[in-house]
C-alpha cells in the first residue's frame, strides 16, 4: 500500500501499475495527448491532439468525456487554436466551436468562458502562451479538487464502516465519475481510490450505463486497474440490490448542478437516487466546485438534456470473438430509437453533495456555505 | 382494421401479415414447434420439440420465455414424456426436470403440478392422450385470459385518452409481456394492440431490458409487425421521459405476484414503478390469474431471484456488419459480473392489477374480490 504521501505524489491511478493522466501535453511542448475512451477496455490507445478541431471532435465523439476532462480538453483546444491563429476570430469561433460540442456539461462553459475573458484581455503576441499556462493550470486545478473531494469522501466511507458489523463496504456508481472522467482522481471515485488504500474493505457495484456503457468500459476497467474488488451489473439491478441490503453508499459524478442542488448527471442516475431513498441508502455525489451552475435553481426545467444519435442505442460496440472491435445491431433494422444523454435527479433526493471544501446538504444553504463567492454570483446575476 | 370479431378469431398478432401463435402442434399430431425467440429480431425461426428434454431445454436456454409461454411449453413437455413413456417415473422425472428449469414464474409450478397430479389419477395407458389434451387446454385458457386482460386494459386506455387534451397516448413497458410472452395476444401489450386497433392513437416506449435485451428483441419487434407506433430507448431513460411528462401510462407483465399484490417481474420493473409514483404516472401489471402465487405474502422476502449466468452481462449478442449472429464481450476479459433476472415492486407502487376478471386494487382485499377461490385456497394452507 502507498503512503499518504505517495499518493498525493503520484495520483490515484495506475495503469498497468504506472501512474497516468487522462490528458497531457506531448514532449514537442504543443501538443497534446488523450486516452481515447471509446477504445477501452478492450485497448489502451492514446490519441495526438494538434487543433482545435482536433479537440472539439474529441469531445463531440467521447474520446474523451467526463465533465472535467471535457473541460481540460477545451482548455487545451483553446491553447492549440492560439498557437495556429490567435487573432480575436480565431479566439471567438474557437469558443463558439468547443461550446457547441457537448450542451450539458456546464465545466466546458466554465472553461471557455474563463479563457475568452482571459485572453480577450491578453495582446494577440502573448495569447498563445497564457493559452498553454492556463490549460496547465486547470488541469492542475481539477486535480486538487478531486483529491480534496476523495478526503472528503473517505472521511463518510470510515464512518460508515465503523458502523457496519462484517463484510465490505458496498459502493454503487452510475455511469463514469472515475479518473477518466477527470485529469487525475475522479470525483465519484477518488473516494473508494482513497479508502481502497486507506485499507477498507471496499466493492463497487458498477451500473453498465446505457447506452455507452460507461460503467462497463471505463468504471469496471480502471477499478481493476487498481485492483478495487468490483462487480458489473446492468442498469436494472441497482434497485433490487437496494431492497436486499447491499449497498451500503451510492456515489455518483454530476455534469451540472444547479444553485438549489439539483443534479444533471448520466442518464438513469434519478432511478438509482429513488431506489436510493426508497431503502435508505444515503445517496452522494461528488462535486467539483466548477460543476455548478449559479445561474439556474430548477434542473428540471432548466438544464438543456443532450439527445444523441439513436445509433448509440440500437447499436452497440465490443469485441467480437476473434478479437476485433465491431458493432452489432440490437433492433430490428430502422427501429424508432430515443437517446437521452442525463437526467436530473432533484436535491431532495440527494443526501449529500461531497464538494472539494466539504460535505454540504444539497440545498441553496448548504450549497452557499460551502461557496459564498459563488452566491455573491448568483445575486450580482440576479 | 379487423372488426373485433375478426381479432377474436384470427388473434391479435400478425407476423408479416399472418396470425401465428408463439408454440403449436405441428401436423404429425405429436412433434411441437415453437418460435425460437433468441433469433428474433434478426430471424424468424422455429424449433421441432421432440422430448420433454427438448422442451426444459427450449424454457432454460429462453428460447421460449415469459411466465404463461414457460407454462404452455413446460405443459407440451409433460406431453411429450407421456407419449415416450408413461410409467409413474417418468411423470415424477419429468415433473422434476421441468421444474428446475426457471426457479421464480410460478405458472411453471402451477401447470406441471395440474399437469403431475391430473396424470397421476390417470391410469398410464390413457396419460398421453390426456397430457396432450390438457396441455392444448391451457394453451386456449392462456389466449381467453390474455384476449379479457386486453378488454380490461383497453377501457383504461379509452379513459386516459379522454383526458388528454393532444398527441398521442404513451405507455412505456418493461422487457416483454407480449404475444411473444404468452400463447397469444400478451399481457401487458394485449391492452395496447386492443387499443391500436380500435383505432386509439398510442404510442410505446420500450425499454431495453438488459441483460437479454427483450424489450428491443422482442417488444420492438411485435409491435412493428403489428403497426404499432413505439420508440426504443434503454432501461435508463424511463425516469426521464417521466419527469418530462412524456408516459401517460405504464404497463408491464408480472412472472409470479403475491397474494398482498406485491409483483416479481423482469429486473428493472421496481425502478420504473419508482419513477411512475415519483411522478404520479399510473402503474398497471397485466395478471393472468396462474401468475398469482397465494401460499406468500412478501415477494421481497419470500421469492426466490434465479440468478444467471454473468456472461448474459459482459456480452451482447446481434447482427454483424456482414450479417451474422455474434455475441461481443462488453467489458475487459474476467471481469466480475452478476445477473439478477427478477426483481419485487411492492404492491404499494402498483396503480392496479389488469387481471382477467377486470381491474383491481394491487391489495390482498384487491385480488380477494378478484378471485376468491384462490383466497379459499390460501386459507386452506393457513
Amino acid at each position: 500500500m502507498d503512503s499518504p504521501a505517495q499518493i498525493a505524489e503520484h495520483g490515484a491511478m495506475k495503469v498497468n501499475g504506472a501512474h497516468t493522466r487522462t490528458i497531457w501535453l506531448n514532449d514537442d511542448g504543443w501538443s497534446v495527448e488523450v486516452i481515447d475512451q471509446t477504445c477501452l477496455p478492450h485497448r489502451l490507445e492514446t490519441l495526438r491532439l494538434v487543433s482545435v478541431e482536433d479537440a472539439a471532435r474529441a469531445i463531440a465523439t467521447m474520446i474523451v468525456r467526463g465533465a472535467p476532462l471535457i473541460g481540460a480538453t477545451a482548455a487545451y483546444g483553446m491553447a492549440l487554436a492560439m498557437r495556429e491563429d490567435s487573432t480575436d476570430e480565431k479566439l471567438a469561433s474557437s469558443a463558439r466551436m468547443l461550446l457547441a460540442t457537448r450542451p450539458t456539461a456546464v465545466n466546458l462553459r466554465w472553461v471557455v468562458d474563463r479563457l475568452h475573458g482571459i485572453l480577450s484581455n491578453t495582446p494577440a503576441a502573448g495569447r498563445n502562451q497564457v493559452a498553454y499556462a492556463q490549460a496547465a493550470r486547470i488541469c492542475d486545478e481539477d486535480v486538487a479538487i478531486n483529491r480534496a473531494i476523495g478526503e472528503h469522501g473517505l472521511a463518510l466511507i470510515e464512518q460508515l464502516r465503523r458502523h457496519k458489523r462484517s463484510g465490505p463496504v458496498n459502493i454503487l456508481t452510475h455511469c463514469n465519475a472515475g479518473w477518466l472522467a477527470t485529469v487525475d482522481w475522479g470525483t465519484a471515485l477518488a473516494p473508494i481510490y482513497m479508502a481502497h488504500d486507506a485499507g477498507i474493505d471496499v466493492h463497487v457495484w458498477v451500473d453498465e450505463t446505457r447506452p455507452r456503457n460507461q460503467g462497463f468500459s471505463l468504471t469496471a476497467w480502471e477499478l481493476h486497474q487498481h485492483g478495487v474488488p468490483h462487480t458489473a451489473v446492468v442498469d436494472n439491478v441497482g434497485g433490487h440490490l437496494m431492497q436486499r441490503g447491499e449497498v451500503d453508499l451510492c456515489i455518483t459524478g454530476t455534469d451540472r448542478t444547479t444553485a438549489s442542488g439539483d443534479v444533471c448527471n448520466k442518464i438513469g442516475t434519478y432511478l438509482k437516487a429513488l431506489a436510493a431513498r426508497d431503502n435508505n441508502v444515503p445517496f452522494y455525489v461528488g462535486l467539483p466546485g466548477p460543476s455548478i451552475d449559479w445561474t439556474i435553481e430548477d434542473g428540471i426545467a432548466d438544464i438543456p438534456i443532450e439527445e444523441r444519435d439513436p445509433l448509440e442505442v440500437t447499436t452497440m460496440s465490443g469485441l467480437s470473438p476473434s478479437g476485433e472491435l465491431v458493432s452489432i445491431q440490437l433492433t430490428a433494422h430502422d427501429c424508432p430509437a430515443a437517446n437521452f444523454a442525463f437526467d436530473v435527479t432533484p436535491a431532495r433526493l440527494i443526501t449529500g453533495l461531497i464538494t472539494e471544501r466539504g460535505v454540504c446538504p444539497a440545498t441553496s444553504a448548504g450549497l452557499r456555505s460551502m461557496y459564498p463567492e459563488g452566491a455573491r454570483d448568483l445575486d450580482h446575476d440576479g
